[in-house]
């Protein structure tokens, strides 16, 4: 069994590309909800959206969001009522929000309402959101604190950022079937998919008890870099970096994991990081534009989990043979 | 001014009719919320929206519901999910839904969304709910009490009724605009649409004041019937009398009006009924097919209003003279 922790699109195309290379019933994804909110009394759930639409075939590539197969009435008509449209949902979309609103409201879990999707899109991997209790990333800008969306989409992350928070998740319990995995003796590896550390995989790691449980965790963990030669695949992690004052490299990335990484595939791009990174090092192409690199770039991180984990077995052989 | 008490298609059709061959700045059309419903999360106001999107040029005259220009992958998608379809909302019908849905929650009256939305859609009437109280239609049937689109949608009004409620009614303000209007001495008539008097009048005529008010009121009340030849044109009118112990006709529905009716104009297959109609009748056209006949029929009702003015004028100039 795999757990792959993902944000957005580079999470989702990593674990997509397991689910093709792997039985994708083996394989667990934990989805970040940090970026979840309430926009226009709907409760969306941009990261598992994605990773679900990725899954099921019907992500929008050009977009990096929603769905290839979208249609805008709904956007176009609210426009014209004067409505808010800073944050784009198609009509198909829609009835994802809508229903997911409506199910919450009944009293169903976050989770049981990913699952029941899931289900109906047809994905074989197990799709989990990190928690069933609300965790919010916050940021703190020259323009004062903003909710996530507020400054990802909203102010297309123009803001300087000195500070996150996750708001909530210190009172978030992890998903009960992501701590079961995590000690589940079938585990392979975990997998830390190339997502933006600060506002992807953080919020995982900040509901009590996960970042232990990797520490504590049999099974080799390992990252995939999200920035090659000092630069994002997509989105804001490198901007991000500087402005927190870290240099954005994936050695950095490396670093904020460093207490629960054994190892860490890097892009060819990168090799003259590998001296500063604690981890064992895979070298590999990580920019995912085909199918095929994302297949490829799996098998990668499994080939890579395995020989941890025959490393890992022969240390225990040695220090059992002591 | 005219006023003009709506329901959903037929109503709609009349205001239309009228806001085209009057001044329509001049036309208040009233409108029954008995109807308004919550589903899936959103406050759906179907005779409101008949109204606004027949007076719009937006109605989608085959379904007699919703839009013309409408795009249903909300519904697919939703359908899909497994979700509930049986109230078919367009993408574009549900930005109205939704903004309505987020107004409403901020604090806005129904009345003040409805005259967003319609200086949005450049609708020159005056169009306001009866009331921005909460009051919801029911129907004792062989099943129970309905919900009312649980009734006439989700059921398709096949269930037997035997009694109506207009559930919060009693409580409710009739909306300040509809009682100025009844009183202002500018007013020249109040048109009762033909609409279907159990489940779209009598909502409105059920909100305390009003009756009296139109009882009261020095302009005319005209009344179309919505029954032509024993038959509802749409819908379950006269299905509704049957059940009820009422015959369907022309003239049972003017006995239901009977202490508010000046004129009543019913169509010429009806011409035996005359006698039993305790109002001035007109005989017309009352089936609106095309956009010629609700003007014409607009254009008599406006006549018939003036007639009835001008009788009263002389009533009081005779009982000056005495």
């Amino acid at each position: 069994m795999i757990i792959a922790l993902s944000g957005g699109v580079g999470g989702a195309k990593l674990a997509l590309g397991l689910s093709r290379v792997m039985p994708p019933e083996d394989l667990t994804v934990v989805v970040n909800t940090g970026d979840d909110f309430e926009h226009l009394g709907l409760s969306i759930s941009p990261d598992i959206d994605t990773v679900t639409y990725t899954l099921a075939g019907l992500a929008n590539r050009e977009l990096g969001w929603g769905r290839y197969d979208e249609t805008w009435s709904f956007m176009e008509t609210l426009d014209a009522l004067g409505g808010e449209t800073w944050f784009r949902l198609g009509d198909r979309d829609m009835a994802l929000h809508v229903e997911r609103t409506r199910r919450l409201k009944a009293g169903e879990s976050l989770s049981a309402v990913t699952a029941a999707f899931c289900r109906q899109f047809g994905i074989r991997p197990r799709v989990i959101p990190m928690t069933d209790d609300p965790v919010r990333t916050r940021l703190l800008t020259e323009s004062g604190w903003l909710d996530f969306q507020e400054y990802f989409v909203h102010r297309r992350c123009e803001p300087v950022v000195s500070q996150l928070q996750f708001q909530g998740a210190g009172a978030a319990r992890p998903h009960p079937a992501f701590m079961a995995a995590l000690t589940d003796p079938s585990l392979e590896a975990v997998v830390i998919c190339p997502s933006n550390p600060f506002i992807s995989v953080e919020p995982i790691l900040a509901i009590p008890g996960v970042r232990q449980a990797l520490v504590a965790c049999t099974a080799p963990v390992i990252a995939v870099s999200p920035i090659i030669a000092g630069k994002a695949v997509k989105g804001p992690t490198a901007k991000m970096m500087s402005e927190l004052g870290l240099d954005p490299s994936a050695g950095t990335v490396a670093h904020r994991y460093q207490d629960i990484l054994d190892g860490y595939v890097i892009d060819h791009a990168d090799m003259s990081e590998v001296v500063s990174i604690d981890a064992r090092v895979t070298l590999a192409q990580t920019l995912m534009t085909t199918m095929e690199d994302r297949e490829a770039l799996a098998r990668i991180v499994l080939d890579a989990a395995a020989v941890l984990r025959r490393r890992e077995m022969r240390g225990v052989r040695q220090r059992a043979d002591r």
